[in-house]
């Protein structure tokens, strides 16, 4: 049986996030699985490197499925655009090794959130960034940032209540870059938890806008509560711009 | 009475241009005036720098109303913004002088064409940009370009017929870069002719592909027909980026 590896880029504006769900069609797993059944003439199951959820984007989102038919990928290249919606695309279609998992060979991913940092609002980012009006300090975001970097217990900033999974994780690099009213922090590290990266930009927000103090974040790493970070900001500023296997 | 200036913003999927139509209100010199009717209170008239075809998008369209109200520029632009629908944006609302006209005074202006230059849709490009499969040459396209700049006589690059009005425009920059699949050509110049920048964008794809050589551009100037020149490329990778005045 092949094992068939996907990079796939998508608007998520239209779309109830990546996975399958009972109550909706309308997820991203749910479209690619129609059409790929279709395509194979098999029932076929796609997994990505992680869900995304309601409203986020990806740019490089990471995905595979196996499959007894016979088509190139060069076909099937042209068969799934062919058929995709206008805001979902994939980029390649390649052989993968037959044990490679998107999800569980993930060795880390890279997110951007954008921010529109002006009391006008932008037209052509409008699905794609946040709007937030009040001035925001790049120096002290920077000074925040810094506290996040390496390996923390990340609980205080994930939505999930009682897990016995580990919460802790690796932030490799925060990289925070202005251009005119453009904001884009971009977060780099061994994984994410669920709503890690906008709460970790709510919380930023928040030090940027003079409301917190840069080392108040290191004290919410410390005490681990949710209650302590900052507010969930909207998905739509949220893409997945690349997943990192070995 | 005053004169009001407004810096404006607009995506121009969802319009039937900039100019007003008996045929049609979804126009968005249309959509402005009833706005601004309403904010006045008394009938108000509009004027751009110069018409956008429909799906031809604007970052910096620069328009003028006079009025007697006497609202504040500030109170103006929350009131604008907070009316208008999200495709459209007022950036700056300011006092300009007596007898400012945005189109008769405009010394110039300067337009933006993207193409996406790969086999492989760009989902978040698609509405901004004109997806070209064919490998374009860069070096190609930036010889040819260097035969446009200057005063010349234009009539072989716009759709309009038999004018009396003179078709000689000077270009004073054609600007091409590429960013991996994202071809950018920005064109300045003191005033273009109806359809120019797109039969220009048209003529340039043809010799980046090799249809045609880059001096080819100068012999079209010479002959001044339509027909030497090449396809009127789609709207939507337009983009009015700036006008400038005095």
């Amino acid at each position: 049986m092949r094992n068939i590896r996907l990079l796939l880029q998508y608007e998520g504006t239209r779309y109830q996030g990546w996975q399958k769900q009972v109550s909706t069609d309308n997820t991203l797993q749910g479209k690619m699985e129609t059409l790929l059944t279709r395509m194979c003439g098999e029932p076929i199951e796609v997994h990505a490197s992680g869900r995304t959820d309601a409203g986020v984007h990806a740019k490089g989102q990471v995905a595979h499925f196996h499959t007894d038919s016979t088509m190139s990928v060069e076909e099937m290249h042209r068969y799934i655009n062919q058929y995709l919606p206008e805001d979902v695309a994939v980029l390649q279609v390649s052989e993968a090794a037959p044990r490679f998992h998107s999800r569980l060979n993930a060795t880390g991913k890279k997110y951007a959130y954008q921010i529109i940092n002006s009391e006008v609002p932008d037209v052509f980012l409008r699905r794609y960034a946040w709007q937030y009006p009040e001035q925001l300090d790049v120096v002290a975001l920077r000074q925040a940032a810094a506290y996040l970097l390496g390996e923390h217990d990340f609980r205080a900033f994930t939505s999930l209540k009682k897990t016995k999974k580990s919460t802790v994780r690796t932030i490799h690099e925060i990289d925070i870059a202005r251009e005119q009213d453009l904001l884009v922090l971009t977060f780099r590290g061994n994984g994410f938890l669920h709503h890690m990266v906008r709460i970790l930009v709510g919380t930023l927000v928040e030090v940027g806008s003079g409301k917190r103090s840069p080392e108040s974040v290191q004290q919410i790493l410390c005490k681990g509560n949710r209650e302590d970070s900052g507010m969930l900001v909207p998905a739509k500023g949220l893409t997945l711009l690349e997943v990192y296997y070995e």
